[in-house]
């Protein structure tokens, strides 16, 4: 129950932490410090340990954190324990960039299935994979045992995809459609807007004037 | 001053409320209550009135906010009363699906510029885009008055690239490299990490059964 109640903000970055510290542990590095893990992050010393500790996990003073242990407990915290199939719905540029995104697969996501409504392109391949028929996505999706759905189609096809997505029992959704979904509760969604990233930019240039 | 210590995920925020408020405007809505944006960008009404009364805009009590009034205060807040000059660093697929994501231009991101190292990608065209030779990079900046950069390249290429980009007068940049820039003060820079926004859908998935 507390688990859920994790700020989504918090758990990017554990997500973080958990690649600097694989990072470390290549280095062959035993310890490492919550001031180095912040600087990092780019976030504050204090907030490491605010994190860190909300999930049972303490420094020692002096010596820092254990990074296999810490890894090992990021990586339990974060589900990646296991792999997940996971299946690309729309099969345009953005689709074809993300099957070629080497670090999902290196994460424990493994993208099993990709479908698209053009009959130009159902029926191709990207390597391995062969774009199926949207037609047939409850099909696969069942036979592929797929638990999360990346969405990358057009935003007026979006809800009704999710709609038979949700039916067909996938649990999470990473949305690409720049539409705000309605799903049942209990569903996950998150929403990626790359244009609002942009925006983050631009705020910053618009106020840069005023420090 | 004040404006530069909002927090990124408040900006975010603002971008989404914006989005809404341009979609009621189109449909011919007057006003809009905190209620509704907060349901659209899956907030509470209480976090929409803190974030909007942060920047001095309030609602009128069983009125709500002036949609319109509040978009354009909101595209002033964004910076977004001007269009910016982007360069994407790296031409690969990511890049190529950037280019065609028509929500930047819409939004006043002109992508004016793609270079990289790839001679058999050099001199080929995206549309109007003419994809540069990365060694002319500093020139390509200078030339196109570029702001921001999308860095699309490969993680052991990213720093070097961001380091010229810096000289070159670039104010911002959007990294999809998954390493951690070094950057001088006062610069801008955006992490984006699309298996971050796939690990906190498994974090969601692990910690159902707990609720």
């Amino acid at each position: 129950m507390l688990a859920r109640k994790i700020a989504d903000s918090t758990v990017r970055r554990l997500a973080i932490y958990l690649r600097f510290l694989e990072e470390f542990e290549h280095q062959g590095a035993g310890t490492v410090s919550s001031e180095a893990l912040a600087a990092r992050a780019g976030t504050t010393s204090a907030q490491v340990r605010k994190d860190l500790s909300f999930f049972g996990s303490f420094g020692k003073r002096g010596l820092g954190y254990d990074v296999h242990a810490l890894a090992v407990q990021l990586r339990t915290i974060l589900g990646l324990t296991r792999r997940y199939h996971v299946i690309l719905v729309g099969a345009g540029r953005l689709a074809g960039a993300l099957v070629q995104y080497a670090e999902f697969g290196a994460r424990g996501f493994d993208i099993v299935a990709a479908v698209d409504r053009d009959p130009a392109k159902i029926g191709t391949r990207w390597g391995d994979l062969v774009i199926g028929n949207v037609a047939d996505l409850e099909k696969i999706v069942q036979r592929e045992q797929i638990e999360i759905a990346i969405l990358v189609a057009p935003a007026d096809a979006a809800q009704a995809l999710v709609d038979r997505l949700v039916s067909a029992g996938v649990s999470a959704i990473l949305n690409f459609a720049p539409v705000q979904l309605h799903v049942p509760h209990g569903m996950d969604v998150k929403n990626v807007n790359l244009a609002v990233e942009l925006e983050t930019l631009s705020y910053a240039l618009q106020h840069r004037g005023s420090t």
